[in-house]
């Protein structure tokens, strides 16, 4: 199970009732968040799921509504009792940026390991099961998009472990992933494991205009947050200039990718009645949702 | 007349229902900040003065809580469509401190004069009659409290220009501090106003204890914007190891300094009820005010 969190939907600005966008994932007691603009520990904190337990706080790119958060989140983690190692991942120049920041908050009770991503594509974090990739958007600066995955095992086959002769109260390590010795013999999971099952894929791409990569990167999620600039189509030439996406374009990708659900976010300040847009947007992409801060759901492995 | 309003009451963390500790001033026209944590930029917004006259912004000192919201207050400052220089004031190293931070923020639309300020009590900010000074707090780290002074001008003496036979359509060039020349005359404004009169002055002061030059920078002062970190007596020593200040110990310092009217602000986290202490600190200074955001007044001259 993967627990996601929109934390804020807002564009450019905080405003008072609308937070930057930035996304919480819960997996397995641990907290993934995706951008952290000025006033993301505010939204967190409303929600309730603590900041003890950020493992891991990736940065699309490196414009102060996704970023400015960054102080006074590593300070308000430090004062919840985090002692463990944090990573914060994110493009070539995170180390610059995070001393530049961190002039502001120089001590912490924990190690910060910066990730500078280099490769589209490629696993960058990893913990029992769950791992993330990122590629490159097209942005005014180099900026990423995230997919978080979690791995799903395949059925525990009763029949193999019982021709094997595996006593039983070694069954639950081999389900767990973990090989068993018994005198000189090796048994690994993949003997009483069936084919890997559909996992979770959730997708979080902003700010950037349609890319190649899009399509290929979101393919098959079960979510896909992205957003969703501008909702008239007759803003194409400022979305161009800007880049930054439609609502419409959004849309379309998640019908090219054969995403289960699109969530919507990182609303212009301009837009401030996204809603009155799903309709038209539901032409093209019937299961998209308008985001709005706070907005959450649990993603079940499938049966 | 000169507004303030006090735009957030928190320290540490911005909190759900609690900004951090900024205050805003009006005067003429223009705006001057003090301090700009995660978040100020959202307050200010609800409280509704506009952002396009922010003329100075001064800074206590650089922990996150006091700057932390600087770089998105300036975008937004710039989105607001202000073209106009902007003044920033703080403690030595201001320009270190914010180049790290402008990183994430490097284009604006207006260029940023930094005032690193080097003189207790001096004048480092001056318009239309209205000057700010600066002294050396008791801090962790170099913090500065910060007074606004606004002069008044004397009475303007009709029988005396009379008297030197100034033509009444020169009366109020007088009146408003100009030279005027008639003929091989010269006429200055000292010459028909009578005794500069009781002008208006602000002081704020946090992080801090309690410092020598304190009572005198906030003699007489209208009002005393001063943190109140702890309301418990108790706490003195938690006070003394992180160098901030009592509920008890505000109050006595408004008191000898004779001020008019002290507000309250920058609330331990831990502190959720400071009206909890109002009867316990107004038996030290009666006219003391537990603050809260976007608390304001007009501050006009005595008659």
């Amino acid at each position: 199970m993967l627990d996601v969190a929109l934390l804020g939907t807002g564009g450019m600005m905080p405003l008072p009732n609308r937070f930057l966008t930035s996304l919480l994932c819960r997996y397995k007691g641990r907290l993934i968040l995706i951008d952290c603009g000025e006033g993301t520990q505010v939204t967190m904190k409303m929600l309730g799921w603590g900041f003890k337990d950020v493992a891991l706080i990736c940065i699309t790119h490196f414009h102060a509504d996704h970023i400015s958060g960054l102080p006074g989140m590593l300070l308000t983690i430090g004062n919840s009792g985090r002692t463990e190692e944090l990573v914060i991942a994110g493009p070539k120049g995170l180390k610059k940026v995070f001393n530049g920041l961190m002039i502001i908050a120089p001590e912490l009770p924990f190690d910060v390991k910066l990730v500078e991503i280099e490769n589209d594509f490629e696993d960058f974090f990893e913990f029992d099961g769950l791992s993330l990739s990122a590629v490159k958007a097209d942005h005014l600066i180099t900026c990423f998009a995230y997919a978080l995955n979690v791995r799903r095992k395949g059925k525990f086959d009763a029949e193999r472990a019982k021709k094997l002769n595996i006593p039983k109260e070694f069954w639950s390590v081999l389900q767990k992933g973990n090989d068993v010795v018994l005198g000189n013999d090796l048994y690994k999971p993949e003997m009483v494991l069936g084919e890997e099952r559909k996992g979770i894929k959730v997708c979080y791409c902003t700010d950037s205009r349609p890319f190649n990569n899009l399509v290929p990167f979101i393919e098959n999620a079960d979510l896909f947050v992205c957003e969703g600039m501008y909702g008239e189509d007759e803003k194409i030439d400022k979305a161009i200039e800007h880049k930054h996406i439609l609502f419409s374009e959004s849309a379309k990708a998640a019908a090219l990718g054969n995403v289960r659900e699109l969530w919507l976010t990182h609303f212009s300040p301009a837009l401030t009645e996204p809603e009155s847009f799903l309709d038209f947007v539901k032409n093209i992409f019937p299961n998209t949702v308008i985001g709005y801060d706070r907005m959450n759901k649990s993603i079940l492995f499938e049966n």
